[in-house]
């Protein structure tokens, strides 16, 4: 029964938009992730994605506007909702969401990946 | 569609152990909490429970061994396993649970609350 820190998680790879896994809750997976650039639009039919940031500045761009994230600052994109992360500078984000969802979503492309478990 | 500053959302109450909904994921609830001093012993039968600690210091008493968190650092209590949640110092912890879960769990008593909604 490990307790996990986050910081040292995120000491542990450096690659962006390859979220890593590092703890569960039921079916949910507690994710991080390094960002920097854009992302790609995408939405999740079939659930709500929850952003928390831990270090850097992080854009939600959203077709009825933009969110701007700071540390300890977090939001719920709503299940259908379109939308595409991206940060000027890197930034590191923990991500909930339930088990096997997809990074892109309905999008796909060269940017979807599996979150790899660093637990 | 707002964002949620956790300092600022701790700003807005100041009781211990009386958890507050700060946003919503699918079923899930995500809540912070003050607490200071020792919860009750209790289990979830039900549901793993995901403690994020923001400000302070949390030790959660297992009947295995405790562990303790300090900020940034998480821990998911499996569920079916008792705990006892304990800080000595005021401490400020993220909450992720199923909507609906009881804060005491199996035990009771006069600390359970339903978490209010800080939305």
């Amino acid at each position: 029964m490990d307790t996990v820190n986050i910081g040292a998680m995120l000491g542990r790879f450096s690659e962006h938009w390859a979220p890593k896994k590092i703890a569960e809750i039921n079916d949910y997976d507690v994710k991080i992730v390094k960002v920097q650039g854009d992302f790609t639009w995408h939405a999740h039919a079939e659930t709500d994605e929850f952003f928390l940031v831990i270090d850097g500045q992080l854009t939600i761009q959203m077709r009825e506007g933009d969110v701007m994230l700071a540390p300890g600052e977090l939001f719920v994109v709503p299940r259908g909702v379109e939308h595409c992360p991206r940060a000027d500078t890197e930034t590191a984000v923990l991500l909930i969401e339930p088990r096997g969802v997809v990074n892109t979503g309905d999008a796909g492309g060269d940017l979807t990946t599996e979150a790899e478990p660093l637990l």
